[in-house]
């Protein structure tokens, strides 16, 4: 007996091989994936389940993975606009120091997670200040995440201490690393926000419990000059004389690298978080991906907070993924629909260490997917379910969500926690928000 | 006793100060707009209507103008990928050619105006083979459009003349010039397309019925060096040397222009089109719009056929317009949202020469307004309407579209046609499609 079947189901698999499979039976038990047979109706009477779903007229994928996000900060959406970079920094700051504490963070946590999970995004990698707060989040929302202890030299939200970072840093791991739904490492915030010295010192935490270590680089233009003159050298150079690249550090943004930066983060195997919204309202630049993915760097994506880019839209991003580096380079063969749909799954999946479990709907594999309607004026003609998927499709197209096989979200309602509720939160709290900055 | 109010609506009026109106009654009767009151539920008991409609958590805003799309091109979404504009230009001629006759030009202009109207379009610019075809499906869906008789030197669909285009052209005028939902024009394809004697007569035409002039200017550098060896000069000098550059002229594209051309195109108040999907998925570039506003050009937005940008979505369109040239510039404070949401709205209607009726919401105005949906995940907080309207509001965002005083979309699904129908007529034709180019 099986828990769940998914029958009648258009298979983009997003395997190595881009493997599609029509009218295919997807049989679910213990939260993975047991068989996946073609030619649904014929097969699926073999399978006896508890619960059988048709998915016909749905695109079946796995679940997308956001690997940059800072969630609760969509309660500060819209409230710094059209500012650069470290300008709008400066306003960030003050609005998050005069409004965080762990219960907004939980509010705004769950208003970024659910986001991104209305939208097909299964797993987050997510950067903030009390990160027990967005597991917790996660967690009611029945997401995974990838999160940790942040690190900060500057006067942070809680007016921590560094001593108070090494601490939570090495407490998230004692917390989280035996649980199936968290994958835990640090966030430094980034080379100019956090000295060589403590910088090595959160590596050496993630070292020691085989962490993730997630950090921006590279974004604009005047951090690249900004650590030049403290350090003599550019930012991914500065990380890697210090030790900082290999396969277990991820990279968000890279907008502002040379050839010799792209090399040396393709040899040191270090991950590259691509966040193209983020990068174009902040004037960040466009980053050279497809360079990167010339080189051989394993190239993922993000949304950024909303507080930059206004939303966390995974569908967007894949869709400037593709688009914006035709455009940049005025060659619209770069970047195709397949290198694009695996940047937001299977190499979302081999970032988080977990390209064994997740990131493709193969045998094996955890179930987390989910159903893209195809029954949208925008999905009319089909010739390619990938390139539909990329170019086409948007979040308003995903109508179920499943992670571990349980769904989580139903007809475009999520089921695991009352969202209505949430919104009135923020809402009440948004007069206090916008007061933040008078 | 008017016909229809607006009660509750926070109105984003789209006028010339980009004014406002919080909790206001909109009055409408006989298709305009009679009255715009605020304090909604104080004055609304003083006007007897036939309707109220309640525009609760809705910004009532004016419907958008998409001032350069190939609807009927809809019906090839997906069929060309990756490829440049002039390769992908071969494909596409030769996939039309096998698949259009009127009928299915109409079915493919029901798939693209509907696909624009579900996301708050209610005036559409359009360049096609059998412009008929377009206007009727408008008329069915109750949209406005800005169409006319296309010029194409090469063998065309239909395989017309030279004659037969002059023909057609002179008879759209009789037929539409005084239908209130039709704003007549002539569509010549572009320089590289049609030689600059035909493109003088169709100019002819134009003038002599006080008609619009749209064109493809200025999209790729292989136009621009295809004209550059044929004529001797850059594409928008070759038009202004032909005498084409005037207030009717509308310049689809608009991507590779040096500061002289923009210069050349301000100074004689021609119109452009920007259409920055396209324009990336196709790797034409990023057009300079921040440098086409500050030169004072009147700029509006278009989503192109669905067969290059695969989907027509003004809402990604405006986002895009605002971002992208921040990106490129590396400035987050070019081409603001104000700027860019008139781009979509009063622009449009200026293009259209219809500035007095139409693209705000203002008293004497045409009543064609949209409701925008706030009760949305992405739609909290909300700071200020005007930056969550272009960086953070989608199309799936739009409940219902007024066009002259009449509900055409109710609750997200057209009231004027049956949609299943025609898309089930496009998936029927859909494996012809796909071997029209085998």
């Amino acid at each position: 007996m099986y828990d769940l079947i998914i029958e009648n189901a258009n298979l983009v698999t997003c395997d190595k091989n881009h493997n599609i499979i029509w009218n295919a039976s997807m049989v679910i038990a213990d939260g993975r994936i047991q068989v996946i047979e073609s030619g649904s109706e014929k097969n699926s009477q073999y399978f006896a389940a508890s619960q059988k779903i048709d998915a016909r007229n749905k695109i079946v994928m796995p679940g997308l993975i956001n690997m940059h996000c800072h969630a609760a900060d969509s309660l500060f959406r819209g409230l710094v606009e059209e500012l650069s970079l470290e300008a709008w920094l400066q306003k960030v700051w003050i609005a998050e120091r005069s409004i965080l504490t762990p219960k907004t963070t939980y509010t705004g946590s769950v208003l970024g997670l659910a986001e991104n999970l209305l939208s097909g995004v299964t797993s987050v990698m997510d950067m903030f200040w009390y990160p027990n707060e967005a597991v917790k989040a996660a967690n009611d929302l029945g997401m995974r995440i990838s999160t940790g202890g942040i690190f900060f030299d500057y006067p942070g939200i809680g007016n921590r201490s560094h001593e108070n970072f090494l601490q939570e840093a090495e407490r998230f791991f004692e917390d989280y690393n035996s649980n199936e739904a968290v994958f835990p490492g640090v966030m430094p915030h980034g080379t100019y926000t956090v000295s060589p010295e403590h910088l090595k010192e959160a590596k050496k935490i993630a070292e020691r419990h085989n962490g993730l270590y997630h950090i921006h680089a590279a974004e604009t233009l005047a951090e690249q000059s900004d650590i030049r003159d403290r350090y003599g050298q550019s930012v991914i150079r500065h990380l890697h004389s210090n030790g900082l690249l290999d396969q277990k550090t991820v990279l968000a943004h890279c907008v502002h690298l040379d050839d010799a930066e792209i090399q040396l983060i393709a040899d040191n195997e270090s991950i590259v978080v691509h966040n193209p919204m983020s990068n174009l309202k902040l004037g960040s630049g466009i980053a050279p991906i497809d360079k990167m993915f010339e080189a051989g760097v394993t190239l993922t994506l993000g949304t950024d907070g909303a507080i930059s880019g206004n939303d966390l839209d995974m569908w967007l991003t894949m869709r400037l993924a593709a688009s914006l580096p035709k455009g940049n380079t005025l060659d619209p063969k770069v970047m195709n629909a397949k290198t694009v749909l695996h940047m937001a799954t299977l190499n979302g999946a081999k970032a988080l260490g977990k390209e064994d479990k997740l990131g493709s709907l193969e045998v094996g594999k955890i179930a987390d997917f989910i159903f893209v309607d195809m029954d949208k004026i925008h999905a009319v003609p089909v010739f390619d379910p990938i390139t539909h998927l990329v170019y086409s499709a948007c979040k308003s197209d995903i109508s179920d969500v499943f992670i571990g096989g349980k769904q989580v979200v139903k007809n475009g309602v999520i089921s695991t926690l009352e969202i209505k509720d949430i919104l009135e939160d923020v809402r009440k709290l948004s007069p206090k928000i916008a007061a933040s900055l008078r």
